[in-house]
Protein backbone atom coordinates (compact mmCIF):
# COMPACT_ATOMS: atom_id res chain seq x y z
CA UNK A 1 0.00 0.00 0.00
CA UNK A 2 0.95 3.07 -1.10
CA UNK A 3 0.86 6.91 0.18
CA UNK A 4 -0.01 9.52 -2.78
CA UNK A 5 3.43 10.73 -2.84
CA UNK A 6 5.17 7.15 -2.97
CA UNK A 7 2.62 6.57 -5.34
CA UNK A 8 3.09 9.37 -7.79
CA UNK A 9 6.69 8.21 -7.39
CA UNK A 10 5.68 4.64 -8.45
CA UNK A 11 3.56 5.89 -11.11
CA UNK A 12 7.05 7.79 -12.92
CA UNK A 13 8.97 4.59 -12.37
CA UNK A 14 6.60 2.41 -14.13
CA UNK A 15 6.81 4.92 -17.39
CA UNK A 16 9.98 4.66 -17.38
CA UNK A 17 10.22 1.22 -17.56
CA UNK A 18 7.76 0.87 -20.27
CA UNK A 19 8.82 3.99 -22.00
CA UNK A 20 9.55 3.12 -25.70
CA UNK A 21 7.53 0.00 -26.05
CA UNK A 22 4.75 0.20 -27.87
CA UNK A 23 3.47 -2.76 -27.91
CA UNK A 24 2.02 -4.75 -25.07
CA UNK A 25 0.55 -7.93 -24.39
CA UNK A 26 -3.06 -7.83 -22.73
CA UNK A 27 -4.33 -11.48 -21.13
CA UNK A 28 -7.61 -12.28 -20.33
CA UNK A 29 -9.11 -15.24 -18.99
CA UNK A 30 -11.74 -16.31 -20.98
CA UNK A 31 -14.68 -18.40 -19.40
CA UNK A 32 -13.55 -22.00 -20.29
CA UNK A 33 -10.86 -20.94 -17.88
CA UNK A 34 -8.48 -20.75 -20.92
CA UNK A 35 -5.84 -17.67 -20.85
CA UNK A 36 -5.45 -15.51 -24.72
CA UNK A 37 -3.43 -12.92 -25.06
CA UNK A 38 -2.95 -10.23 -28.09
CA UNK A 39 -0.87 -7.23 -28.67
CA UNK A 40 -2.44 -3.58 -27.79
CA UNK A 41 -1.35 -0.45 -29.04
CA UNK A 42 -0.29 1.41 -26.22
CA UNK A 43 -2.08 4.74 -26.13
CA UNK A 44 -0.17 7.47 -24.50
CA UNK A 45 1.74 6.99 -21.13
CA UNK A 46 -0.02 5.69 -17.11
CA UNK A 47 -2.05 8.69 -16.16
CA UNK A 48 -1.67 10.47 -13.10
CA UNK A 49 -4.31 8.04 -11.65
CA UNK A 50 -1.94 5.01 -12.39
CA UNK A 51 -4.19 3.92 -15.70
CA UNK A 52 -3.26 2.28 -18.87
CA UNK A 53 -5.57 3.36 -21.85
CA UNK A 54 -5.96 1.05 -25.24
CA UNK A 55 -7.79 1.47 -28.15
CA UNK A 56 -10.15 -1.52 -28.64
CA UNK A 57 -13.66 -2.71 -30.61
CA UNK A 58 -16.69 -2.79 -28.26
CA UNK A 59 -17.97 -5.88 -29.77
CA UNK A 60 -14.05 -8.04 -30.21
CA UNK A 61 -13.95 -11.23 -28.07
CA UNK A 62 -11.47 -10.17 -25.54
CA UNK A 63 -13.74 -7.28 -24.31
CA UNK A 64 -16.75 -10.25 -23.59
CA UNK A 65 -14.06 -12.17 -21.59
CA UNK A 66 -13.24 -8.62 -19.55
CA UNK A 67 -17.51 -8.12 -18.72
CA UNK A 68 -16.80 -11.91 -17.13
CA UNK A 69 -13.80 -11.49 -15.72
CA UNK A 70 -11.97 -8.13 -15.01
CA UNK A 71 -8.48 -8.64 -13.59
CA UNK A 72 -6.25 -8.83 -16.80
CA UNK A 73 -2.32 -8.87 -17.21
CA UNK A 74 -0.72 -6.48 -19.33
CA UNK A 75 3.52 -7.51 -20.03
CA UNK A 76 5.80 -5.46 -21.86
CA UNK A 77 8.82 -7.31 -23.40
CA UNK A 78 12.13 -5.07 -23.97
CA UNK A 79 14.19 -8.45 -25.49
CA UNK A 80 17.21 -5.92 -26.62
CA UNK A 81 17.30 -4.76 -22.85
CA UNK A 82 16.68 -7.59 -21.04
CA UNK A 83 13.51 -5.67 -19.41
CA UNK A 84 10.26 -7.03 -19.26
CA UNK A 85 7.05 -5.78 -16.97
CA UNK A 86 4.13 -7.71 -15.97
CA UNK A 87 1.07 -5.62 -14.74
CA UNK A 88 -1.68 -7.19 -12.95
CA UNK A 89 -4.89 -4.86 -12.94
CA UNK A 90 -8.52 -4.28 -13.67
CA UNK A 91 -9.61 -3.40 -17.02
CA UNK A 92 -13.28 -1.68 -17.50
CA UNK A 93 -14.96 0.18 -21.11
CA UNK A 94 -15.13 2.91 -21.50
CA UNK A 95 -17.32 4.83 -23.79
CA UNK A 96 -17.98 8.26 -23.54
CA UNK A 97 -16.84 10.31 -26.43
CA UNK A 98 -14.79 13.45 -24.28
CA UNK A 99 -12.15 10.61 -23.25
CA UNK A 100 -12.18 8.68 -26.69
CA UNK A 101 -11.60 12.64 -28.17
CA UNK A 102 -8.65 13.15 -25.52
CA UNK A 103 -7.04 10.03 -26.20
CA UNK A 104 -7.26 9.41 -30.12
CA UNK A 105 -3.93 9.40 -31.67
CA UNK A 106 -3.49 9.58 -35.64
CA UNK A 107 -1.32 5.90 -35.38
CA UNK A 108 -4.28 4.37 -34.39
CA UNK A 109 -6.06 4.69 -37.95
CA UNK A 110 -3.92 1.65 -38.78
CA UNK A 111 -6.03 -0.63 -37.22
CA UNK A 112 -9.34 1.85 -36.58
CA UNK A 113 -9.89 3.36 -40.43
CA UNK A 114 -12.74 5.33 -39.38
CA UNK A 115 -10.68 7.03 -36.18
CA UNK A 116 -13.78 7.96 -34.53
CA UNK A 117 -16.54 7.32 -36.52
CA UNK A 118 -15.55 3.54 -36.47
CA UNK A 119 -19.25 2.50 -35.27
CA UNK A 120 -17.63 0.39 -32.29
CA UNK A 121 -14.80 2.34 -31.14
CA UNK A 122 -14.25 2.30 -27.60
CA UNK A 123 -11.63 2.74 -24.85
CA UNK A 124 -10.13 -0.23 -22.33
CA UNK A 125 -9.37 1.16 -19.48
CA UNK A 126 -6.66 -1.42 -17.33
CA UNK A 127 -6.56 0.25 -13.83
CA UNK A 128 -2.73 -0.68 -12.65
CA UNK A 129 -3.17 -2.67 -9.11
CA UNK A 130 0.82 -4.04 -9.16
CA UNK A 131 3.75 -4.11 -11.77
CA UNK A 132 6.55 -7.17 -11.39
CA UNK A 133 9.82 -5.90 -13.49
CA UNK A 134 13.01 -7.55 -14.39
CA UNK A 135 15.78 -5.50 -16.09
CA UNK A 136 18.66 -7.55 -16.27
CA UNK A 137 19.87 -10.46 -18.33
CA UNK A 138 21.65 -12.14 -15.22
CA UNK A 139 19.61 -11.95 -12.28
CA UNK A 140 15.60 -12.76 -12.66
CA UNK A 141 14.74 -11.85 -9.15
CA UNK A 142 11.62 -9.66 -9.60
CA UNK A 143 11.43 -6.22 -8.25
CA UNK A 144 7.61 -5.21 -7.48
CA UNK A 145 5.71 -1.61 -7.80
CA UNK A 146 2.57 -1.11 -6.02
CA UNK A 147 -0.04 1.06 -6.95
CA UNK A 148 -2.54 -0.16 -4.57
CA UNK A 149 -4.18 2.78 -2.69
CA UNK A 150 -3.96 3.12 0.92
CA UNK A 151 -8.32 3.47 0.59
CA UNK A 152 -7.51 -0.43 -0.63
CA UNK A 153 -6.08 -1.47 2.54
CA UNK B 1 -8.78 -30.11 -34.75
CA UNK B 2 -6.33 -31.48 -36.28
CA UNK B 3 -4.81 -34.93 -38.03
CA UNK B 4 -1.22 -36.10 -37.34
CA UNK B 5 -0.01 -34.97 -40.50
CA UNK B 6 -2.07 -31.33 -39.95
CA UNK B 7 -0.54 -31.30 -37.00
CA UNK B 8 2.98 -31.84 -37.68
CA UNK B 9 3.04 -29.08 -39.99
CA UNK B 10 0.87 -26.71 -37.46
CA UNK B 11 4.01 -27.39 -34.91
CA UNK B 12 6.55 -26.67 -37.72
CA UNK B 13 4.36 -23.62 -38.39
CA UNK B 14 4.67 -22.68 -34.52
CA UNK B 15 8.18 -23.46 -34.16
CA UNK B 16 9.43 -21.34 -37.24
CA UNK B 17 6.74 -18.49 -35.98
CA UNK B 18 9.11 -18.06 -32.28
CA UNK B 19 12.39 -19.33 -33.63
CA UNK B 20 14.68 -16.27 -32.09
CA UNK B 21 12.54 -15.80 -29.13
CA UNK B 22 14.46 -16.56 -26.19
CA UNK B 23 12.27 -14.97 -23.96
CA UNK B 24 8.46 -15.65 -23.41
CA UNK B 25 6.18 -14.57 -21.13
CA UNK B 26 4.29 -16.88 -18.83
CA UNK B 27 1.12 -16.18 -17.30
CA UNK B 28 -0.99 -17.60 -14.67
CA UNK B 29 -3.92 -17.38 -12.86
CA UNK B 30 -3.88 -16.81 -8.88
CA UNK B 31 -6.41 -18.02 -6.37
CA UNK B 32 -7.48 -14.40 -5.89
CA UNK B 33 -8.78 -14.56 -9.77
CA UNK B 34 -5.37 -11.67 -10.39
CA UNK B 35 -3.46 -12.34 -13.38
CA UNK B 36 0.37 -12.80 -13.58
CA UNK B 37 3.42 -12.78 -15.71
CA UNK B 38 7.02 -13.30 -15.52
CA UNK B 39 9.84 -13.78 -18.45
CA UNK B 40 11.08 -17.87 -18.89
CA UNK B 41 13.85 -18.61 -21.03
CA UNK B 42 12.45 -21.19 -23.63
CA UNK B 43 14.22 -24.41 -23.50
CA UNK B 44 14.86 -26.09 -26.94
CA UNK B 45 12.07 -25.79 -29.91
CA UNK B 46 8.70 -27.01 -29.46
CA UNK B 47 8.65 -31.01 -28.83
CA UNK B 48 6.85 -33.31 -31.50
CA UNK B 49 4.06 -33.63 -28.94
CA UNK B 50 3.30 -29.80 -29.33
CA UNK B 51 5.45 -29.21 -25.64
CA UNK B 52 7.03 -26.23 -24.48
CA UNK B 53 9.28 -26.89 -22.14
CA UNK B 54 11.15 -24.20 -19.33
CA UNK B 55 12.81 -24.37 -16.27
CA UNK B 56 11.69 -23.06 -13.07
CA UNK B 57 11.81 -23.99 -9.45
CA UNK B 58 9.72 -26.59 -7.90
CA UNK B 59 8.78 -24.45 -4.68
CA UNK B 60 8.45 -21.05 -6.79
CA UNK B 61 4.93 -19.35 -6.57
CA UNK B 62 3.98 -19.83 -10.25
CA UNK B 63 4.07 -23.45 -9.44
CA UNK B 64 1.63 -22.97 -6.31
CA UNK B 65 -1.01 -20.75 -9.31
CA UNK B 66 -0.24 -24.09 -11.55
CA UNK B 67 -1.68 -26.52 -9.14
CA UNK B 68 -4.46 -24.97 -8.32
CA UNK B 69 -5.65 -23.73 -11.85
CA UNK B 70 -3.59 -25.33 -14.64
CA UNK B 71 -4.08 -23.37 -17.77
CA UNK B 72 -1.48 -20.95 -18.64
CA UNK B 73 -1.09 -18.46 -21.56
CA UNK B 74 2.58 -17.99 -23.37
CA UNK B 75 3.14 -14.82 -25.65
CA UNK B 76 6.36 -14.38 -27.54
CA UNK B 77 7.31 -10.54 -28.73
CA UNK B 78 9.12 -9.95 -31.40
CA UNK B 79 8.81 -5.81 -31.25
CA UNK B 80 11.74 -5.57 -34.13
CA UNK B 81 9.72 -7.44 -36.70
CA UNK B 82 5.95 -6.69 -35.45
CA UNK B 83 5.61 -10.63 -34.63
CA UNK B 84 3.59 -11.36 -31.49
CA UNK B 85 2.26 -14.99 -30.83
CA UNK B 86 -0.22 -16.32 -28.03
CA UNK B 87 -0.09 -19.27 -26.71
CA UNK B 88 -2.94 -20.99 -24.69
CA UNK B 89 -1.72 -24.50 -22.74
CA UNK B 90 -1.69 -26.16 -20.03
CA UNK B 91 1.10 -26.66 -17.64
CA UNK B 92 2.46 -29.22 -15.26
CA UNK B 93 5.63 -30.10 -13.00
CA UNK B 94 7.70 -32.74 -14.09
CA UNK B 95 10.91 -33.82 -11.61
CA UNK B 96 12.05 -37.05 -13.43
CA UNK B 97 15.63 -36.75 -13.48
CA UNK B 98 15.91 -37.85 -17.21
CA UNK B 99 13.55 -35.84 -18.39
CA UNK B 100 15.72 -32.94 -16.92
CA UNK B 101 18.99 -34.12 -18.03
CA UNK B 102 17.48 -34.09 -21.50
CA UNK B 103 16.07 -30.81 -21.50
CA UNK B 104 19.43 -29.08 -19.37
CA UNK B 105 21.57 -26.60 -21.36
CA UNK B 106 24.37 -25.21 -20.03
CA UNK B 107 22.77 -21.07 -20.88
CA UNK B 108 20.77 -21.86 -18.63
CA UNK B 109 23.48 -21.72 -15.29
CA UNK B 110 22.82 -17.89 -15.21
CA UNK B 111 19.69 -18.82 -13.38
CA UNK B 112 20.30 -21.73 -11.87
CA UNK B 113 24.35 -22.22 -10.87
CA UNK B 114 24.26 -25.23 -9.14
CA UNK B 115 22.70 -26.46 -12.29
CA UNK B 116 20.90 -30.22 -12.11
CA UNK B 117 22.19 -30.09 -8.12
CA UNK B 118 19.94 -26.91 -7.49
CA UNK B 119 17.42 -28.56 -4.71
CA UNK B 120 14.19 -27.63 -6.22
CA UNK B 121 15.09 -27.79 -9.78
CA UNK B 122 12.28 -29.01 -12.10
CA UNK B 123 10.53 -28.38 -15.33
CA UNK B 124 7.34 -26.96 -16.31
CA UNK B 125 5.82 -28.85 -19.25
CA UNK B 126 3.14 -26.43 -20.82
CA UNK B 127 1.33 -28.59 -23.72
CA UNK B 128 0.12 -26.37 -26.53
CA UNK B 129 -3.54 -26.10 -27.46
CA UNK B 130 -3.89 -23.74 -29.45
CA UNK B 131 -2.04 -20.46 -30.69
CA UNK B 132 -3.03 -17.16 -32.31
CA UNK B 133 -0.60 -14.79 -33.97
CA UNK B 134 -0.22 -11.32 -35.48
CA UNK B 135 2.90 -10.76 -38.10
CA UNK B 136 2.07 -7.45 -39.30
CA UNK B 137 2.27 -3.89 -38.26
CA UNK B 138 -0.38 -3.25 -40.82
CA UNK B 139 -3.10 -5.95 -40.57
CA UNK B 140 -3.81 -6.62 -36.43
CA UNK B 141 -5.94 -9.50 -36.95
CA UNK B 142 -5.09 -13.02 -35.30
CA UNK B 143 -4.09 -16.14 -37.67
CA UNK B 144 -4.76 -19.22 -35.39
CA UNK B 145 -2.67 -22.64 -35.47
CA UNK B 146 -4.15 -25.04 -33.41
CA UNK B 147 -2.61 -28.19 -31.66
CA UNK B 148 -5.74 -29.98 -30.18
CA UNK B 149 -6.04 -33.65 -31.20
CA UNK B 150 -8.74 -35.11 -33.05
CA UNK B 151 -9.22 -36.89 -29.94
CA UNK B 152 -9.45 -34.19 -27.87
CA UNK B 153 -12.57 -33.76 -29.96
Amino acid sequence: MTNPTERNQNIQQLRQLIEGIDCAMLTTLDDDGSLHSRPMSVCGEIDSAGVLWFFSLANSYKIHEIQHHQQVNVSFSAPDHNRYISISGTAQLVREHNKLQEKWQPKLETWFPQGLDEPNIALLKVKIHKADYWDSSSNFAAKTISLLELSHI
